[in-house]
């Protein structure tokens, strides 16, 4: 009964012990793996807070954060991933998923190749045509066109599928634009007997990421642009090979050093170069696509 | 033009370079405070991400229950809070903020003191008045009693507001329950000239915090339960002193030792007692409170 001094009880609860007490709450049926991934979880954010001396302000604005990146996340946008995106995250992820991958043979899964502006239903096109089909006046076609090859063999993979996706010049993907028509800018592209793909498509430009929302006013906080390197998104596929979810970047692009979202590697930037002799397009790219074989 | 392999740049995205880069790249104007925590932060989680080889599934699954946690949370419920609670950030936040209070002689702020079901809004009772106005059958009513102090002299503070809210005897909150009335089990009680304030209220009974969000799916994969032990939430705020926010636990209830969202100390267990001669209630709980003067 009686009286108590509230005082919290700063020992118990501001220690290593707390933190292990909250780790080994987990039921003894919890998957090891999951076991795992949410003791180092807990671990690093409980260590964050101390190291920072986190208080419940701070705390609160990123739970603030978190709650508005939820409400503005639709079937064509993600904005809990575009948080993750400017603080590097998803960059690492995808690195150590290709190096896991790489070292275990687990082949890359579906679910892991799926960016903001992917699409499942993206259409398959003839070799040879365009994917854009509402041209802006300051667009500049270019002709792509390349040969997906094995990597330890170098023969043609015929029948591959190149996946292919980018943002117009104001920026925005076809499902951010009601002024673009539906897949404009995506196409899928299947490889002839001798590897070969070909289409027409935009020479990528820079453009911001959408900074309406937390992501966009993280970068704000961090004094830090919203803009990304001029990019085409490519996701290779073929049977008996591994997959590969790539981002080739225009090597005369603006912030290949400052991308917002890091996703610039070195070995993925291309030059388009001048094209002849063609009416539809005065430049060209040649990107050839070496794929490793998967495991068996 | 060019051939190019595509294999992630895996040395320089895996290391700490990468994570330094992403850390370096905050502006300089910004904030000292904000890059040391953001700075910490990004360490962190790229650590996390390092240590448990996290995968692009593993990674999209937390980013799926954040998006989740904010399309939940209302006005009325915080479900991103809630995610933090079940793994014991809130209560350790809490404390750390009440620790760097306690020793910087900076006032806890207002905001820290925001639960996910206290209201602003809650109406002055008077004192000896009931909290309790659609007590259900299985509620034990309590008479609830106490004096508020100041911590270093002992003497009596007057126009102290004890600010209460609990659970009905169903595990629900007010703004929870459609058929509890407004500001059911909650009110405001000023203390009188010799520090006191009373009401009537329910002995509280554990409930189970809500389970149709991400925090549930989260405490279902860890093998864990969703209840709470038995408790009454408390705000205590006069002039120049420093306010307390905290919850006081029935010392005979279940679940104090696997609080499920963390949040019982020592020192913060109460004893309901037998009451007699009050056809009112038959129990009563003492509850007195010392408060620490704010810093000049």
């Amino acid at each position: 009964m009686g009286s108590v001094t509230v005082t919290p009880d700063q020992e118990g609860v501001l220690g290593q012990e707390f933190t292990s007490h909250v780790i080994q709450s987990m039921g003894a049926e919890t998957s090891p793996r999951l076991r795992e991934v949410m003791g180092s979880f807990i671990q690093h954010i409980h260590d964050f807070a101390r190291e920072t001396q986190l208080t419940m302000d701070e705390w609160m604005m990123g739970v603030d954060m978190i709650n508005w990146a939820g409400k503005m996340s639709t079937d064509r946008r993600n904005e809990g991933q575009l948080l993750c995106d400017v603080i590097g995250l998803e960059s690492l992820v995808d690195n150590i998923t290709y190096n896991v991958a790489a070292n275990s043979g687990k082949p890359v899964t579906a679910s892991a190749i799926l960016g903001p502006f992917w699409r499942a239903d993206t259409p398959t096109r003839p070799n040879g045509s365009s994917i854009s089909f509402d041209t802006p006046e300051d667009g500049q076609v270019a002709f792509m066109h390349g040969k997906v090859t094995c990597a330890e063999t170098g023969k043609p993979i015929a029948n591959a599928v190149v996946d292919i996706w980018q943002a117009s010049t104001n920026g925005l993907y076809e499902q951010q634009d009601p002024q673009q028509q539906e897949h404009n800018l995506r196409g899928k592209f299947v490889t002839n007997e001798n590897g070969e793909y070909s289409l027409y498509c935009l020479r990528p430009t820079p453009y911001p990421i959408p900074n309406d929302g937390p992501a966009g006013k993280l970068l704000s906080l961090l004094h830090r642009h919203e803009w990304r390197p001029a990019h085409i998104h490519l996701i290779i596929i073929a049977d008996n090979y591994k997959p590969v979810t790539t981002q080739i970047f225009d090597e005369d692009s603006k912030y290949l050093d400052d991308d917002s979202v890091f996703a610039v590697k070195s070995g993925l930037t291309v030059k388009f170069v001048e094209r002849k002799g063609d009416p539809k397009a005065k430049l060209e790219l040649e990107y050839n696509i070496a794929l490793a074989p998967a495991d068996k």
